[in-house]
């Protein structure tokens, strides 16, 4: 049995996604960040970057969120997750993930999670006045040149919609000008009305 | 015909790495960041990201470096780079590649990129500071946690080896304390004295 560690509104909301379209027996644990129980020892046993998500597998822990959409995709073929007999599509389809998770979401990280990279509270500032035009990029890209429609490799749907949807969902709080993105808004619109990720956002506020 | 755009010192030469392992058929162009030809309209024809390393291949381009990795692993079965038969062997080397990726590579960037985080001086001077610190930490993690020996994955050499290596090439530049890091600093060497290793590398300066 796979089990998830989560905390809502995190990145974890992809690979939820991702076993919820998957048809996985999987169960889940919340983290609550507002305790630093991602630091706590008992947690760091799991995960010693004191992050989430983390996949507990019969096998070991799997982390990161690319490999662990990859690793649930290939684990369950007949759900049609990604394109595991073409290295090239397979390959898209990762570039396209490795890009939200060490651009776009690494942008977005500069909100709140300043610490990573700098000391000063002067620093932290501008880093959080950059945001929207650092994040904003990072989906002007998506928009124009990633997201293929009506799904992001396009006629298949694949990892990459739970992911994107994961990270659109923060554009707002990000203060992205929502009206330069139409179609990574009728996606994440698109996204919403899955039974699938309607199932993991409800487990996660449950 | 496989084509490899690289620029020296960036770490395309992973990929160029994994090439020569592989015994792959391909050339090379050298982007020269120095004209800032990586932002060239030619070069984002390639790579709209303007960024390097970019493959080429019959069936389009490829960027990101973990997907590139997995993509020359998959392509060249007979060299052995990947678990390609075992989901979680597989996952496993695709996290290792992912923490790389976003977060050691992140934290090195914050040395000379700053401009893609924030706007001022100040800010900048503070991320350079920070960068022994936050890529020291990422080490230390691979170097406690992560790196299994004698290879990262334990006894079969991979992709992630030749990662590992190319961004272990910039902890001197970064101002990490190598006495720390006596595993890494040992990978680090068998990794230099491999035939190649020491094409890539020649290839680069050459």
């Amino acid at each position: 049995m796979l089990k998830l560690y989560f905390a809502p509104g995190t990145c974890a909301l992809a690979s939820h996604i991702a076993l919820e379209e998957a048809g996985a027996a999987y169960t889940t644990e919340r983290i609550d960040f507002k305790v630093n129980q991602q630091n706590s020892p008992a947690y760091l046993e799991i995960n010693p970057k004191g992050r989430v998500p983390s996949l507990v597998t019969d096998r070991g822990v799997l982390t990161e969120t690319p490999a662990m959409l990859a690793y649930i995709a290939q684990s369950f073929p007949q759900a049609k997750l990604a394109p595991l007999d073409d290295a090239f599509a397979f390959g898209q389809m990762q570039a396209f993930n490795s890009y939200l998770c060490s651009t776009v979401h690494v942008a977005h990280a500069h909100k709140m999670r300043g610490t990573r990279w700098a000391t000063e509270e002067s620093t932290f500032a501008d880093m959080k006045r950059f945001v929207p035009k650092s994040v904003g990029a990072g989906f002007a890209l998506i928009e124009h040149k990633m997201l293929r429609g009506p799904w992001v490799m396009g006629e298949a749907y694949t990892v990459c919609d739970a992911y994107l949807f994961t990270l659109a969902e923060w554009l707002e709080g990000d203060g992205v000008d929502l009206s330069t993105l139409p179609r990574v808004l009728d996606h994440r619109k698109r996204m919403s009305e899955r039974p699938a990720v309607r199932r993991a956002i409800q487990e996660e506020r449950g």
